[in-house]
């Protein structure tokens, strides 16, 4: 089963990446860019048998710095490509 | 105007993140997971007046490396937060 997380950082943190593409995308000529936030899709492919638990408490362990960032789970229907 | 852009690399192209993120949860002792990919989840803060056309201009120069990576643009209604 495929399961994607969503990584973010909180409101308030400080976003060095998200400024420098900010800074790139107005440096390209792209105007209307108010804001830039960057963060993480992690695409896992699970036995069947992993729950929605096992899932979280990896984001707790590792996927997600819990003091920086929040995370999102999202399991998906087989067919639906991530990009 | 919120826009998400999910960028996540072609199939078959090695990634090195992802068996990192792999290597580690089974290290974690996490079982059952049977292939992680990794990717960027950016979230692009517009002014109304950017179109699709625009966006799909930023990732093609700037967010996504196109001889290697995918990308996907989702455009959020306000409410709805990312994580």
């Amino acid at each position: 089963m495929k399961t994607r997380v969503y990584v973010t950082l909180k409101n308030g943190v400080l976003d060095p990446q998200g400024k420098a593409i900010h800074h790139a995308l107005e440096g390209l000529g792209f105007s209307g860019v108010n804001d830039v936030r960057a963060g993480k899709l992690i695409e896992l492919d699970l036995a069947d048998n992993v729950g929605d638990a096992d899932v979280e408490a990896m984001c707790r362990k590792l996927l997600a710095n819990m003091v920086i960032e929040n995370f999102r789970i999202e399991r998906v229907a087989d067919a639906a490509p991530a990009a």
